[in-house]
């Protein structure tokens, strides 16, 4: 048995005891947690400062070393994320379907814990907090895989989250670091079918591919997001503007940024010229087709353009014919994750939003919208991309599988 | 580009229209599709009696060949059940959820179709028109990978059915047997990311266990069935000698037949001459614990039988000192498919549903109700035992996903 079994199969015995945690319980824990971590600020930014330096010394990227980075503000905003769980309704045990059959069987779907999730994530670890916070609450038992960059940090934080669990009656194991250097322990946790029920990957495209490619547990695909904004004949133009702005330059870095821009060529002669200004004097560089090419500054989209999540100041933009164009661009290059219209005629928002197979589609709304926050989910675990199970912003009831419960007296076929 | 890319292309494609085809039009199709086979009762009777012809000169057992052979019976039955599908509610365009958010905007969660589905199965071929008729009605385009021996029958069913759905105005390709001999087409369908959204395995656990291993694309898990009844100290014990029975011998070879038969040791001496007089009377061998052996024809149960699923007239048979021995039993045997107490006792039943991780948890009612049919669901693809996505009885909604529609007017963050 190798040391990611170990831990899986004691995530697993923990797991039958949180199954049956009351909300009651189970909220106490989230706020000891969240008490304890600000009690143990000072320990958890000592270590965290090794990590620091560590990445440092290895000639780490500034942005990258930002986000390693935990001051007194981000320990106290893990603490304040694990209460606001706690604040949350308990999906576990609520009832998504019932009926009484025929010949009277009492039949029931009532969400209850997954059991063991995996989570696999990069560089910030305040999503250490986060990720134990949502899976205690949905009473799941969580194994943590975060970058080897914030080993010390990750061990800190869950050391005092384990304690603080016990402390409350929940059994420590309900939170576990996956111990082991390299990437042998990924690909255990990645193999480990029947110990772990899900596995959600949390990082850039390139971890979540291995993930998909590799995991035998099934895995819930998250955050790759080439949005587009489509601004239509019909488009109010001044929304328009303000739109694209903000799905691009609102937060660059996020997956819900737009990165791609399509415009119906009869709003072209007047649009063109001011959204590209716009963007220009916001920082963005346009990657334009032939027509946004002819305005200055602007510089020429190669084909990879189109289907690139640049989570920077860039935008690929093209003029498009009509409606079935922008369709037929989006769905070539889409990453099913949120596309917008920008429109006033009802016909072209019911086409687009029928038409469009992605997460979300958002009529005369900004992309920056899909998001588990914005939506009054109160918590996210990421945003699914794939169409099993959730798609879109995950909060606590996608974090819960089902079962049927059918009460008979006797009852045989 | 090999061959099964190049049907998962065209899957894809009819997919985009099948996705906005209204119920009127799909219901149009299931009918023409239901006529066309009782039509053809002739050629797929011809086609299937050549496949049943070679099945025999290859030796196949008997059940088998019973399994693959179509009577006029059977092609009508085939037509009925698209006829019930097509009497379905439609779950394209259901709402799931759906709230103004604060600031104003309305959000919609609402069911879409998966795009492509596979599904991999065996010998019998009136999985190709059931299956094929959930996948349309449900607005998925479907690619089915059935056995070698039933390649005529599922050739000639296929045929007929694509030129029903031509007919009525969808594309042909809504509906496509997977070309190709040997292991390599199936493969090819398992690593087809991308381009294929689900597959659904059905038949034997050798063959789920080999799409789950290999499949990059995501996978429903269908069927294992390794269910437990116990029979507890509170039982009304006819009550419970009827559910075994039923259980054990209504159907033996489906999933949801008992395989394993618990009992507290309190009733033990009233329950077991009985139950096992009454089940060895009913042809079943009661492969028996200690206690069990102790009666005349009981066989000594090795340690294999606790985890198997006969699909036979056999169950393995044990005493359990206690509710908690008979979960711990069940935890570490069960399959996650059916699990059934019989009990007076509000407390036992709420400690057992509570604590038991299946797709359907049973009181005082035989594990032969976990079905689609039984559950009022109409149709059904198959018995989910994961916990991803869908668990339990697969119906129409189950075969879809969702994706959120988010309407503002100018709505910027």
């Amino acid at each position: 048995m190798n040391e990611v079994e170990s831990v899986a199969r004691r995530a697993r015995a923990a797991s039958v005891d949180l199954a049956l945690a009351t909300r009651a319980t189970k909220d106490a824990a989230l706020h000891a947690m969240a008490d304890a971590l600000e009690a143990a600020t000072g320990s958890i930014r000592e270590a965290n400062a090794a990590d620091v330096d560590a990445a440092r010394a290895a000639g780490t990227p500034e942005a990258i070393i930002d986000r390693l980075r935990l001051d007194e503000d981000r320990v106290r905003g893990m603490a304040d994320g694990l209460r606001d769980v706690a604040g949350l309704a308990d999906p576990v045990g609520e009832v998504v379907r019932g009926s009484t059959l025929a010949n009277g069987l009492e039949l029931r779907q009532v969400r209850v814990p997954f059991g063991v999730v995996g989570i696999i994530y990069e560089a910030r670890p305040n999503v250490t907090a986060d990720a134990a916070g949502i899976c205690l609450k949905s009473g799941n038992a969580v194994l943590l895989r975060g970058s080897s960059s914030a080993l010390r940090s990750n061990t800190e934080i869950v050391r005092v989250l384990r304690e603080a669990a016990e402390a409350s009656g929940l059994p420590a194991d309900v939170v576990q670091l996956v111990p082991g250097e390299g990437h042998d322990p990924a690909k255990a946790l990645m193999r480990a079918r029947g110990l772990v029920d899900v596995l959600i990957p949390r990082g850039g495209a390139g971890l979540i591919r291995s993930v998909v490619e590799e995991s035998t547990v099934p895995v819930i695909e998250t955050g790759v997001g080439n949005c587009h904004v489509y601004v239509d004949r019909d488009a109010d133009l001044d929304q328009a503007l303000a739109i694209v702005l903000n799905a691009k330059t609102h937060r660059p870095s996020v997956c819900n940024a737009a990165e791609s821009l399509l415009v119906h060529a009869d709003v072209a002669d007047e649009f063109l010229p001011r959204v590209v200004t716009a963007l220009q004097d916001a920082g963005v560089t346009v990657h334009g087709d032939d027509r946004f090419g002819a305005l200055d500054g602007v510089v020429p989209a190669t084909d990879e353009d189109w289907d690139r999540e640049y989570l920077a100041l860039d935008i690929a933009a093209a003029v498009v014919p009509d409606l079935d164009a922008a369709l037929a661009h989006i769905r070539t290059h889409s990453s099913g994750h949120s596309e917008a219209i920008v429109t006033r005629s009802q016909q072209a928002a019911r086409r687009f939003t029928a038409a469009v197979d992605a997460a979300a589609v958002l009529v005369n709304a900004s992309t920056r919208f899909t998001d588990g926050g914005e939506f009054g989910f109160g918590a996210e675990i990421g945003i699914s991309t794939q169409k099993l199970h959730a798609r879109g912003p995950m909060g606590l009831p996608e974090m819960t599988s089902t079962k049927y419960v059918v009460t008979g007296e006797g009852h045989v076929r």
